[in-house]
């Protein structure tokens, strides 16, 4: 099996390469991002996804940057910080893109490197943004691998894979690992309305990885459950409350509501930084609503009435009584769920 | 309030006069349909659509066979039972289609007429069936009304409405009788994939009506219910088993699942000949898969990988438990549903 790697350095280490998610699932075309701009503009247009990728590629970009041949340390950083403001606004509700470059000029404020050295911290930086990142997908995948049974039907949502970070994925971890392991295992793909990740992307990495898999509309889920033809659920999570309640794609609560109505487990995959303890449940969370055109203006075509009034959340909170159980990095949570918060 | 008609006879009655649905929500163009070709091409590529609305334009189309110059009764049955075949066969699953055509074939057969008094003897049974179609919504409405409390914000899921039927439709129908006796309704309307009835077609209808409504994505429902802002859920039907069980458009079950979780009332309107009471359960009931096209190639576009599989199934299967009421043109039935056979 081999996984896709959506974001790495190029072969000669001086360019981005990234898989250009905006022609999925029509073609596989990797593209080599040499400046600063390349790279923000790759964020902002969607070509680079996902709140882990988006962060590996804004730390990245930092170190395309540095001029090897600019040998006053003054200069060098003048051209950093304006670097680190183009990219950190590319998306500016990406929480990963902000720490990842922040992390980035913290190092290099720290010495005070110009030209070929500094380049060389910077370059060893971004590695590890993106090894680390990495070993967390690993990790996940390995702890969530031991859930999914050998023979299961899975059931999942949205893109939570290779396409969204830089390793193996989140959820999409568990399946991976579990095929690694040996077990066979057939997924079914929701197509995530309104932008439709699991079509275009979560269907198309694993078909790419050679794992079966089925698409179908959102709403055709719980028919499938109904079926007796889902063994298991698996999400990712965009932000975990202490009490264990889960904000994520839009279309997760409908799915965690039926999953409980036929007795399927229900399993939400994700970064352990994806807790937020400081949150205590998930009333708290604030829902980003989207614009009308994802829904009256869909695909090009005119989908709706043009005026009309729409309600497009981008997420939703699945409550903590309806998750069998929370995976991350740290290993597998079970109910009741009581996440520390952080020290202060 | 006006309710759109989307099929009546045109001024001065010789042709069959639609609103082209496949123009919607972008045009309001009427058509008049003045052959048996006409009408065929109308519902053979969804220009009319809706199992009722369906029937009154195939039972329409067969007046326009009948040429009232031609004095022999012999010719003009023969060209009657070819526009029977050939409307019959439009929309091979539409039941209320051969039903319409079929009754039209009956009362033709009943006399040796031709010309004038045989388009006349016709054109007065299309117009009972038509009459028939819109009393019987109009009694569904009427019942439906008395649960639509003033200022609910009401949920609906497909398209129910006066685009799919000769009146006031089935489930819209209620929303439209409870608005003329004064109430203020908002609707959500569910876009309703893969082939967006909702959005395209309900939400298009109550604009037109002058009620205020609002679309989402099937997999926002649940976040409304959960914020408490859905006072009723009311959906349609394909068939109904004698057991209360409910096969309708894809999608209505895990609304279904999901109103009975916030505690939000659900109920389902139909004619009462949607009843099949010599089914006795949902389990007997077997669903269309359609074509991977509406979700491969969505809108034009390419929306999932060439070759995936996909599970597209047309309809599902509510449970009866989940049902709080079933509102048909014979009253409000309350569980335990239990729907006579029919004599036999």
């Amino acid at each position: 099996m081999t996984v896709i790697e959506a974001i790495r350095w190029s072969s000669d280490g001086d360019a981005v390469r990234i898989l250009d998610q905006r022609l999925l699932p029509g073609r596989e075309q990797y593209r080599d991002l040499t400046t600063v701009d390349d790279v923000r503009d790759a964020i902002a247009t969607l070509a680079v996804r996902g709140a882990p990728a988006i962060g590996i590629a804004g730390a990245m970009g930092m170190v395309l940057a540095v001029d090897p041949s600019e040998k006053n340390h003054g200069v060098a950083m003048a051209r950093l910080i304006d670097a680190h403001e183009r990219i950190r606004c590319a998306r500016p509700t990406a929480v990963n893109l902000a720490w990842a470059v922040d992390r980035m000029m913290s190092v290099a404020s720290r010495q005070t490197l110009a030209g070929d050295a500094l380049r060389n911290l910077l370059h060893a930086e971004a590695t590890r943004i993106l090894d680390e990142d990495r070993a967390m997908c690993r990790r996940i995948g390995e702890h969530g691998a031991t859930l999914i049974p050998d023979g299961a039907d899975v059931l999942t949502h949205c893109n939570t894979g290779a396409l969204a970070t830089g390793g193996i994925g989140t959820a999409l971890a568990a399946i991976y690992v579990a095929v690694e392991q040996g077990k066979r295992v057939h997924v079914f793909s929701d197509e995530t309305r309104p932008l439709l990740q699991g079509s275009r992307l979560t269907a198309w990495e694993l078909e790419r990885a050679g794992i079966p898999v089925s698409v179908l509309v959102d709403s055709a889920a719980a028919s499938l459950m109904r079926d007796g033809r889902i063994a298991v659920c698996i999400v990712g999570a965009d932000r975990i409350a202490a009490n264990g309640d889960v904000a994520n794609k839009v279309g997760t609560l409908p799915l965690a509501i039926a999953a409980r109505y036929h007795g399927v487990p229900f399993y939400v995959a994700a970064p352990s930084s994806t807790v937020d303890a400081s949150t205590s449940t998930g009333e708290e969370i604030l829902i980003e609503q989207r614009g009308a055109d994802e829904i009256v203006a869909a695909f090009g075509g005119q989908t709706a009435p043009a005026n009309v009034e729409v309600y497009n959340p981008a997420f939703d909170v699945t409550p903590a009584e309806l998750i069998t159980a929370i995976i991350t990095d740290l290993g597998i949570h079970r109910p009741p769920f009581s996440f520390a918060p952080p020290a202060s």
